[in-house]
């Protein structure tokens, strides 16, 4: 394979300054993603049974993650090889890509399950916006991926542009769908819970904003190495910020709507939430079976 | 090897789209079972004591699976080099479905435990139906691995035959020995309840039908770079959908089960059960012992 | 290394069909053993205090066959290349036999472990039993590698019957000190626990006689491809029954003596005990320090 | 690619000798962080809910570092080839000063988390005084990493000036601001604590300066083999105690803050607090909800 | 690299049958760890916060040495090449006594920790005999390390007796703290615990005894393969007495005065402790905060 020829973004000749860089953010990021990792597992016993599904969400995408970071590192270590000066791109390097769609296509709709499950819509209509926004979510990511993988290797400008419009018409269907539910459950809830809860959904969706600027650059300029190191990092910081930033703030609004159903006595909670150094509410044990009732 | 001479589904030489796309079904599908296994890990603490083996056999069929697709990754990703522009396989692409084998005959046997343990049967009855049942579905899987890769590298069309025939009869027994037990057990749950474990029945056994149609394939038809492909992809999304799919069905029912037997008053559980956001049952710690008794 | 010179049992040229039923018992047994690993691990709060070391050697021996099963899968994908259409032995073959022997030397004497904390011998003679059965299973297991492996690379037939029969003289005694020690306990304890326990016993140690016939075939007949792979699959399969379906037993045993306790009031347990479906006992937390006791 | 043309001060032909030293460095930092990581783990629920984001910070620093320190292990391990009795170093060798600086990017950020939730601000001004401490660590590492791997392979003196006085700019807001919060925290806790607390904050600063002082060699000296195994050495030991040493004494601040707690009667923790075989506190549980309320 | 020239002890040619037995040892010992790595996880709640920090280091311990153990086999396994019948050996061999020292260099100071935290000395006496028993034993395996691995490739015999001498001191120094931290000890615990101890005390000051002397077997005598081998067996069973013997000991005078403890209503501890089927004490819960406190 002569990667001269090729269009593909992944098979850039990179100098050993943008090669340092394109390490620096996907190692920094797997890093950041595993420490989020065991932060959101050590952690989830902070927040009450009710908003837990929340937690877990978190747990699972920050683990598929940290994996599919692990991949991408060992593509690019060895994807690239040093040869006079500059590293050369080998077979490994074309999954540079194609790793974080498979990454997404379960992610993110892992995200939208965490940020639904602060909400307070519930019973069947929290399943039905939760199965819509998860199956667009997976749609939004495996169109993009025909365009940008499957087909032509991603050369193809005019199947990037018609796969890019359907991936975006789930895109703008998830958008309506998550603000919809957000809007609805912020009244529900105390102030500096809403507060949270509208910065992350504000960190959710406009870091996902971030993902079809990078994904339309082969459709209007070629790709040089110095786009394809932009393109690393801009999709390394997204991820760090979609999952981490936003996840950070979710865990917030989960742990003060605990407090907040502790202190009005309809749930109970085994500690005490603090928040910031501050005290939110006590801990409260279940009752205890009476002997009587044996 | 000279693939070319071979009928074998697992060589064949596919184009960089096709193989982008078994890589996504491969990857993406272990991810989505990498997801499960912590979800399951680190819910089964939501059902009580009655239901837990349920969730025992989901962590362990999780981490199974997981463990198995890492391989299958593994596999697919050092079984094809890309030569001339396509991707040729080599010694390590033979395995790419007798892996899949070996997993079932370990999770499928799991799969027919984590049903039984949120019906009604008990006692020397769940014991001889759980056993049965897992004989069955081992032997389901081995007869079909016999067929599939043992006589003849799966080129044998009459070796297919029969043992696809015996390994039916096996898959019989199970849906009939499956079926009567939800039957005799959904009459004793709440309505919620018992609709979700119908739901789980119908997911597991119709996904379990896909298994067959993909092994009848080299009986009727030459297997081509096409017919792999949709091979890889049609055993991840059963996969997907046979084990999360049906897991998080059965967890559901598991958890309206663990709080109807706690608002009965005839089982404790620490903490209050939740689903979908609407609250099912309040914590009930078990008893304490009385100082008197010393 | 010229393996048509060879009588060692390892280095066996191997058709596609008999690789095939190696990979699947060792791979199979593998991942039949993490699942147990599992189990093990986040089942052992089902048992009281009392009998967790049972549960203790449980998850310990099961890891290390884990990990074993890893290596030998390891070895038999490596220890094989396939050439001109069949398998043929590489370096890494020679230890896909030793490595069973010494995961054994470890995994045996926890056996013994597992089985004696559900028996009734406390005190000084509970460790002295103990200590004896763990020293006689680990020197049974040296023994019969100094004479599979050691001396001269197993090929050496007076070797194999001399150290064949030391490491039967320390398998006698196992025998008889284990059997000694169910026998005292069975009268401690209820119908159904006692039932399970020697069950579990029979499980151990007829399963514990598959291993000196599988030794003692490179004594009076040749190893051939086909002998090889009986081989792997008899030591895989007994490794399963006699650690799964073994552990398992136990694991029943534990828990029925727990709530045996918990109903005798003289144990407490934090919650209730089903066993199949069948409630046991309830859970009985712990007394409450006196405030008044400060 | 022509190690004895390069100042790059990865690039060096060792000695035996040498290479045992690094590899003793880096080797044995990390198993001394992976040790940390496990007690970390282990010991944090020996907080209080109030104080357990500091043990959140350590566990996720000490699983990054102890990843960091495999990556550099494994670097180490095949960037040096045993030739003609000397070490000569190849292109693996070249990410061995890199790979620290992506740790530190994502560990030194999490360090100020750690100290800053055992001090006492709280709300609006801990997380203002988080936000901060936070960015400035983080861009001390990245400017860092410009002026010692990026701009010219870390061969350029004016950019590692440059670079390096951008760094220390961080560096200073830093210093002032952790000192600042530690300075307004220790009247409000008892004297052991206090203690503890400053000197945990004497470690972590000094020891911080040791990093420039090794940034620093390239632009006054040649890099020698002897230079980069001190340097190999110096990084280690300071990674040690900048987060070993330093987190062992912020866990007993966080432990006695907990201690003072309970025993003032404002916070529960469900065990006894001990601290070197000294009681601090007694096990306090939480309130139990009243039947009343159902 | 010609090995016929090298008196270093890890060159060695060995027989299939030394090999075979240097295999042995090191697995069997890395599977021991294993398993004793997780007996220390499992078991930890076993004993209470008081004892508890010599749980945290056993299990830190532990987790390092098993890792060890892996690198130590690995270097075994690509460290000697099957050439002509015999293993000859690789660069990778060289190291397969130089990782032991790394381990160690963090293992022992740990052992130390273990053995003062079931001892009764109190407050800064504690912290002071503990910061020089961890000093001294870091620093007697560093020494070690100089004189075995750096200096001359461990084949100079004047630096082997020169830094064996220093190490030997601090080896004394360690001797005379930990016999007087365990005689003051001795008489404020009972009678079963106090045997345990002592007996503790014995086998790890006497498995210490093991390391000189192999270390001293360059200075006296040319290593040939059968001592290359003696020396892997001998440093790999000193290691499984010194670490999981002492350490099943150590645990067991942790568990026996946690129930001192309760028994005297000096300490709460939540279940209730056994030892070898003997009930030892009761669980005690902490007590619950009085509502009128709120």
């Amino acid at each position: 394979m002569d990667p001269a020829d090729s269009r593909a973004p992944e098979l850039q000749t990179l100098t050993p300054g943008l090669y340092d860089v394109v390490q620096f953010a996907v190692l920094g990021a797997g890093f950041a993603l595993l420490a989020y990792l065991l932060y959101s597992w050590v952690s989830r016993d902070e927040v009450s049974a009710r908003y837990r599904p929340s937690a877990y969400a978190a747990i699972c995408l920050a683990a598929v993650a940290t994996v599919a970071y692990a991949v991408l590192y060992s593509d690019v270590d060895s994807g690239f090889r040093l040869t006079d000066g500059v590293y050369v791109p080998t077979e490994e390097a074309r999954t540079t890509e194609g790793t974080r769609y498979i990454d997404w296509s379960v992610t993110v709709p892992l995200l939208t399950v965490e940020l639904l499950a602060v909400c307070s819509l519930s019973g069947a209509r929290a399943r039905r916006v939760r199965a819509g926004a998860m199956a667009s979510a997976f749609l939004m990511i495996v169109t993009g991926y025909v365009g940008a993988q499957v087909v032509g290797e991603g050369r193809d400008t005019a199947a990037l542009v018609v796969w890019g419009l359907i991936s975006t018409a789930f895109f703008a269907y998830l958008y309506v769908a998550l603000i919809a539910a957000v809007r609805a459950s912020l009244p529900t809830m105390g102030t500096e819970a809403a507060t949270s809860l509208r910065n992350a959904t504000i960190v959710l969706l406009s870091s996902f904003g971030i993902y079809p600027l990078v994904y339309a650059v082969p459709v209007f300029a070629d790709v040089t190495p110095a786009w394809y190191t932009a393109m690393q990092v801009a999709y390394s910081v997204a991820d760090v910020i979609a999952k981490i930033g936003f996840g950070v703030l979710v865990h917030k609004v989960a742990k003060l709507r605990t407090a907040e159903d502790v202190a009005a006595g309809v749930d109970t909670h085994p500690e005490p939430v603090w928040s910031s150094n501050v005290p939110k509410s006590e801990g409260v044990q279940p009752e205890v079976r009476r002997i009587a009732e044996r």
